[in-house]
């Protein structure tokens, strides 16, 4: 209506003019890789037809080794149908069917959720051609075609969208599937469509079929689905109509082209309900990518005992080892398996596990479709260069493909199966550091439970995801997230895991499961996650009443701890003590295959000698930060402290500061010996005084004791001290320039410290850093504080030769912004990007907990800017105090410090800025080494194979490389 | 000794190379502008010669209406110096002298206080002119030449540094005095010089000088100095003689010669001592100018009856009427008139006050000399075109002019003496404009006493400077000081006042004094300062022991509270109420003239009818901040915020809502209608919460009860609310989203005021601004729940036609960062430069206070970055976010709404950057209206005269014209 609401609305079709053309440029770019590869292989056609072509398709059909789609096409046909598309092309039996793409799910949303009929159109005739191949008519009743609906994304969302089975079944239909199979099939899998579709589409609660099937099997006297015959399915059948009809107020519809058009509705929709989204917050996944739907004859696993569906991957994706692995129900529907209702068997004497070791396997029991199958599975690696995640269904012992896609895997296998790859050479070095996602390093890193501590093992359950957790029992995801909210730490106990516990398991150490195979929905979302899991455990019952639990014949409550071993999947009573792991040789080569790639050098936030050593442990080239506070906080230290912050004079401020100097002295002897002439920033005192005083009236009592003053004084102090925004208090420099005595007295321990250790004959590169500096003159004075204070100490010690650098923090806007002036008298420049969004977000890390889920939730903000750097505005202050500083001193060193420095998005950020080094917590240091690697292979366009992109979406490129680039010139002056 | 002193050593000759680039380039401006004035009217040689040779000649001779120097370069030859040769060239008798340039006073401190050779050789040859013209032999026993040494900075500092006098006095050339005069004036001389060298060059302390005298009068029975004859000045002579070899261990210096070089390098000693330091903090004046030093040959006011000093105004400097206003002492030394110790005869009846009613004047007691005084100051005024203050000395009856110079003011004098030279032709209206402090305008703003107040005048003194003060009576500067500082208003209440007392009459309201006359240290600096001034009190005692006072007769206590009316010199008991000035005419005129030239428009910040109908008066165009908070705090609706805040779900919430809708409805209806169709921007609810809650126990509880709650849920709600650092918290626009109730009662209360106001005849423009915006997906959803608000409300009013604006603060430093992305949702940015100093800053204005004034002392900061913007760092900011959003939209209105837009710096500063507008507190607007005009003449370069550049030291101006003028051409479009 207003001005300014019309100038937008003129702006509209210019703004997605932009966005196609984008989009068009995406996709001519994966047409020209494709081409690259096509020409290769197979050469047909030239390919930018092809790709001309499908920017205008929307529906593409695949059947018979032909197919509209192809595997790059993942953007536009969701990683399934491009991979149902794909196969088909190799000549992998797929069922044939068609994709409707993701385009089709944002047009849908804004028609008012309606199918376009353009759409529709298409589809119809895709589905004819179905038709033709299958030598089956949609709707008739004596050769009906089934068909499945089933979602599929960019990226997969396992579980998180609709699927409708055996779609195309009527009351007439149905005769004709049992002239196909048998009576009882047919009208068992007609009542499995009409709950499903009821579900999906119709939105009947499913407990109301489930309670009209639990009626019927208590009236038949019947424990088990398989006790139930062909008369009872079709009496269930007439009374889930009835609850339709009771729900809905309409029939079940009968009309299959009804029940299709419903169906795709049903999937479109479920990208946007509640679970997908939180999964999409998640993962990072954009909302606007939308679902593609794939319409796929059905095939059956569950028309005999010479049937049989199964999921397997090409390697296994708990260790990565090089063996084909998987699971198959006998006589069961595709659901089956990944639901892990029944325990599979194994398709091998490779997949044979602890549960499972007395099985038949699939080699054994079809050993002709196994064969196939191994035929298959081998040719799906070698065209995708990765390890597959393949599900397949046997039909009368005929072998069908039902999907294929890049398997997900824990981190140790993600690790193993990328260097394994690049030396049989399907891959090469590059690539394999690209296949690697650096965040999952961390989970590689983290203590496993201590080999030689005693366990009280309670039961055993399938080692579904490796690693270990300890944490307290919680009964739901719900309770999960509450109580990991209050900082402990939580293990989530289910009968088996579906969709809706995602937030839970997200928040819990753990997950156990009473249910479900090493496919179930828990292991496959565990392993994704990096968070160990045992799934499968027989021995976890549930008290009826809820409340509490019984594992192995204990009774345990909500409460109590348990430790879960993911890599045996040992369940253990109480708190097992864990220990650092030994990292695999397949480790060590990849991260000297990205050692020898990245340019930016990775240093660790250390405050200890034990942190330094774990760091130095994971390849840490230095100490990026070392935060002389924490020193402190030590019992028989905070004493003194406190006296130096109470002191009513110089005097005696200075005498409490001598108490303080050989303990500061002697924790740096002992972590520049660790870091053995690796350079060590050392920060300057930063927080407010106040932090250091106690608060409670014990407390306060106690120290007024101990250090001989009045209560009252010490509460005088506190009072004094008080800060309405501490944040933007007195702290950092400003305690330098108010107490130089404290600062004095910080250097003199540094350099002594060097002193002693060079003496020793180790080499010593102490970096002190100023925090807080806002302005220039803050440093200028404080540079020359620290100057004099080493040259009085170097005075006694004339043999020694130190020089110290002399840096600061930047962690203040202005700083950023005055980075040229400031340069001037830093010799480098550490990005303190924690305090940075702080204050240039005006987000108070300890505040914002009160609304930054609101704004998570309503899409306000993408991802939590002290997680990722906010590359937009916090990204462009740090750009401007580069361009500043580097402006000035073009050989200014430059890193980062902030939590980001071990976040991968963020390093590759730094990288593409051109800082010298990231600092991170020395977990995050392979994290950051890895991330590293990845940016330099990005700059240098080298990756040779796919760029990972799909993984780092919503990343903003476009000119960030130009500060890097001039930082390369810059250094080879 | 690092890699960086050296880097930073090789640096520095460069930079000075520039700044003396710079220097020069300044010099040769001024070089030009004298070249268009001096071929006017005396065209002597080519001036670019003269400024050559000046830029290296660091002694400049001037006598006999001969001078080395002029009156433009100020900068090297400080402002007496240059004003002294500027008169000597003018043919106005100035005793010949010379001058030593200011940039010999850094090179006297670089070489560890030493002049250097060749300025001593430049210096003797000078004297040797002096000498010439003078006819008299510096230390020649009988014609001696005396000299004078005084210090002369580029800005007058009175006072602040030292002079010495009689200088070429010993014990051989006393006698050669003697003969020119008479033995005892000769003596007295002598003693004085010895008193004058010994404190200022000697360090001796003066009491011991003091004590000496005090001694001789006890021992002589006499009362004043004019009581003692020849012989007693003679022995005195020995004594202080004596008090010099005890103090100094050495003789007094008999060789003229070394008297001359002591007293030089005590006055270049003098500009760094803690006065001068003090001063030049207040006043704005870099340390790096230096003082220039100026020898002249003596003459003397005090060789009897026919000899006479003076000051005189060529207007009067309280009101500015064109008057001839001066007073002088007979037989006294120039420096008496000054110190305030005699209470002087007026010049002429003009000049007649009070207590100065029956004297005689100087035109009747020396005709001669006042006709002579008379045509020299005409002359004057109209070679400078402004208002000069001149001091001279009679000596035997003939005229000697020793200073002259624009004389301190009155904002009143300033504004009136502008107007009234403007409308004489002596200067044109732009000059006018550029002729009065912006600052100095507000003093005529505030309050005077309310004229029929009963007044309990205690007493009656010099109206010293004018307007009006009340408060809390303190006998020291300290005092003043400390008690300012807790918030109490002040009156310093002193015998007389000295430079050392600078900072206690900055902090007081205003200033009394028992002694001096309207030319006395405390009447001149209280003008400059804009102060009310009572001085020559003579009813005002000091009680013996310190402690109390009596005025006219009554005993005061400390503490107690006075009133001062500095225009008419009444002294008050109490407090009396104060009135709103009558502006005069001249004032009207210079804003006419103002507005005519300014391009920003000014608003003001109100919150209240009351606020904004002053600020009309004031010619406010509009209101730029209505900040809603405050109307919340009255007492009948805090109750019903309250509720609104503890309200325990969201429907209770919007109940307490409605209670408030109408008041709010109710304020904004007033102010529109105040306002009368100008732009009102309504910023929406902006502090946390918890600043409405109370927090004594005592409210808790009554709060409870009045809400009808229990203690311990306000309690709750208390804890709750609580921040770590509120101003990065749970505030601004995250309010409005976590509680959008709340922002749309605002909206529509703003909404249907504006409708109500419509109705009834009267324009309305309202804006709406949202606060604390730091994404733009925070402006993008508001501003839609705004715009659904405003269309509910007039779906009701279909007959209003209203479009409200809306827009944004830009007060979080990523919002000037994205300014780009929030632009294209706001039709207005509003520059909250409080909130982005504090946080780009990292300075909370609430604590900084512990480390602010540490800083200021240190240098480290050159101006509260609260009071001036701090246009390097701030600034760049405001510079990002106004071009970022200008960028997005051409016609985006940018003003500012902080403290700022208040500071005539600051004004200066958006003007240039382009701003649409400035807001600021009502008394300012005329403040701001003044400082927007300057700045329009500045960027015009049409200011006509010489540009007021000494005024606005250490702005830095380079390439801030640019948006500016990009802003000019976008208007155009």
């Amino acid at each position: 209506m207003t001005a300014r609401k019309k100038a937008a609305a003129k702006k509209k079709p210019a703004a997605r003019k932009g966005t196609t053309r984008k989009a068009a440029s995406r996709k001519s770019g994966a047409a020209k890789r494709t081409t690259k590869r096509t020409t290769k292989r197979t050469a047909t056609g030239t390919t930018t037809g092809t790709a001309k072509k499908a920017a205008a398709r929307k529906v593409f059909f695949f059947g018979k080794g032909r197919a509209d789609g192809r595997a790059e096409m993942r953007d536009l046909l969701g990683g399934k149908g491009a991979n149902l598309a794909e196969m088909t092309r190799l000549g992998v039996p797929v069922p044939p069917g068609f994709t409707i793409s993701t385009d089709v799910c944002a047009e849908f949303k804004k028609a008012g959720s309606r199918i376009p009929a353009a759409v529709k159109r298409d589809a119809l005739a895709a589905l004819q051609k179905v038709e033709r191949v299958m030598g089956m008519r949609f709707g008739d009743p004596s050769r009906p075609l089934l068909v499945s609906v089933r979602s599929g994304a960019r990226s997969s969302m396992p579980g998180m969208m609709d699927t409708v089975l055996n779609l195309g079944l009527n009351d007439r239909t149905v005769a004709g599937l049992a002239q196909l199979a048998d009576e009882r099939f047919a009208f068992d899998s007609y009542r499995r469509f009409i709950q499903m579709y009821g579900d999906v589409v119709l939105e009947v609660p499913h407990h109301a079929f489930e309670s009209r099937l639990d009626e019927l099997k208590d009236h038949a006297g019947a424990d088990l689905d398989t006790e139930l015959d062909a008369s009872h399915w079709r009496s269930l059948i007439d009374e889930y109509q009835e609850v339709v009809l009771e729900h809905t107020g309409e029939r079940f519809p009968q009309d299959p082209m009804q029940q299709l058009w419903g169906a795709v509705a049903a999937v479109f929709r479920s990208w946007e309900n509640e679970r997908a989204h939180r999964y999409r917050e998640i993962h990072g996944i954009p909302g606007e990518w939308g679902t593609a739907v794939n319409v796929q004859a059905m095939v059956f696993g569950n028309m005999g005992d010479d049937c049989a569906t199964g999921v397997a991957f090409t390697r296994d994706p708990s260790t990565g080892e090089r063996v084909f692995y998987g699971e198959y129900l006998k006589n069961a529907q595709g659901e089956d398996v990944v639901a892990g209702i029944r325990t599979p068997q194994p398709i091998n004497a490779a997949s044979r596990k602890a549960d499972s070791a007395d099985l038949p396997t699939l080699a054994e029991e079809m050993p002709r479709p196994f064969r196939e199958l191994e035929r298959i599975y081998k040719k799906l690696e070698k065209h995708y260069r990765d390890m597959q995640d393949i599900e397949f269904t046997i039909q009368n012992g005929e072998l069908w493909m039902l999907q294929t896609r890049s398997g997900k895997r824990t981190a140790e296998a993600a690790v193993r199966i990328a260097v394994e790859m690049a030396r049989e050479r399907l891959i090469t070095r590059n690539e394999a550091i690209s296949r690697v996602t650096p965040e999952s390093l961390e989970q590689l890193l983290h203590p496993r439970l201590d080999p030689d501590a005693p366990r009280d093992v309670v039961a055993r359950g399938l080692p579904a995801s490796p690693g270990a957790a300890v944490g307290r029992i919680v009964l739901s995801a719900d309770e999960a997230e509450t109580l990991a909210k209050t900082g402990e730490k939580v293990v989530l106990v289910r009968q088996e895991t579906s969709p809706d516990d995602i937030h839970g398991m997200h928040a819990a150490e753990g997950i156990l499961t009473a249910r479900g195979g090493m496919t179930s929905h828990a292991a496959v979302v565990a392993r994704g996650m990096g968070k160990c899991c045992i799934s499968g455990c027989g021995d976890l019952h549930f008290d009826p009443g809820g409340g509490g639990i019984q594992i192995g014949g204990r009774r345990f409550e909500p409460g109590e701890f348990i430790t879960l071993d993911g890599t045996s999947g040992e369940v253990m009573a109480g708190r097992i003590p864990t220990a650092m792991p030994e990292l695999g040789g397949a480790f060590a080569e990849l991260m000297r295959w990205a050692d020898k790639v990245r340019r930016v050098s990775v240093r660790t936030n250390a405050d200890t000698p034990a942190d330094a050593t774990a760091a130095r442990g994971f390849g840490a080239e230095g100490i990026g930060l070392c935060r002389t506070e924490h020193m402190f906080f030590e019992p028989a230290r905070i004493l003194a402290v406190r006296e130096m912050i109470l002191a009513s004079s110089p005097a005696d401020r200075e005498r409490a500061l001598e108490t303080l100097l050989p303990m500061q002295r002697g924790d740096f002897v002992r972590i520049f010996e660790v870091m053995e002439g690796r350079p060590v920033t050392v920060r300057l005192l930063d927080p407010p005084l106040h932090e250091f005083l106690p608060h409670s009236d014990a407390e306060i009592t106690e120290v007024a004791k101990a250090i001989g003053t009045s209560v009252a004084s010490v509460r005088a102090s506190l009072a004094e001290l008080e800060e309405t925004n501490p944040m933007l208090g007195h702290r950092g420099c400003r305690l330098g320039i108010s107490y130089p005595e404290i600062y004095r007295m910080q250097v003199r321990a540094i350099t002594e410290a060097a002193c002693e250790v060079k003496a020793g004959g180790v080499d010593v590169k102490p970096e002190i850093m100023l925090p807080l500096i806002a302005h220039v003159r803050e440093l200028e004075r404080l540079r020359s504080l620290v100057e004099s204070e080493i040259e009085a100490v170097l005075a006694h010690h004339p043999k020694i030769r130190l020089r110290p650098h002399i840096g600061t923090m930047i962690e203040v806007p202005r700083a950023a912004l005055t980075a040229d002036q400031i340069a001037e008298h830093a010799d480098f420049f550490s990005f303190g990007t924690n305090d940075l969004t702080q204050m240039a977000y005006a987000l108070s890390r300890d505040d914002a907990g009160r609304f930054l889920p609101t704004y998570v939730d309503h899409g306000i903000l993408e991802s939590d800017p002290f997680v990722v750097v906010d590359e937009e505005g916090i990204g462009r202050l740090m750009r401007i105090g580069l361009e500043g500083g580097r402006q000035t001193r073009p050989d200014l060193k430059v890193g980062i410090c902030g939590e980001h420095g071990g976040n991968p998005a963020s390093v590759r950020f730094c990288a593409r800025l051109g800082f010298d080094y990231v600092s991170c917590s020395p977990f995050r240091v392979p994290v950051a080494r890895l991330a590293a690697a990845q940016a330099a292979l990005e700059e240098a366009g080298a990756s040779g194979g796919k760029p990972p992109k799909t993984k780092r979406a919503g990343q903003k490129r476009s000119g960030t490389n130009r500060a890097g680039k001039k930082r390369a010139g810059g250094k080879k002056r």
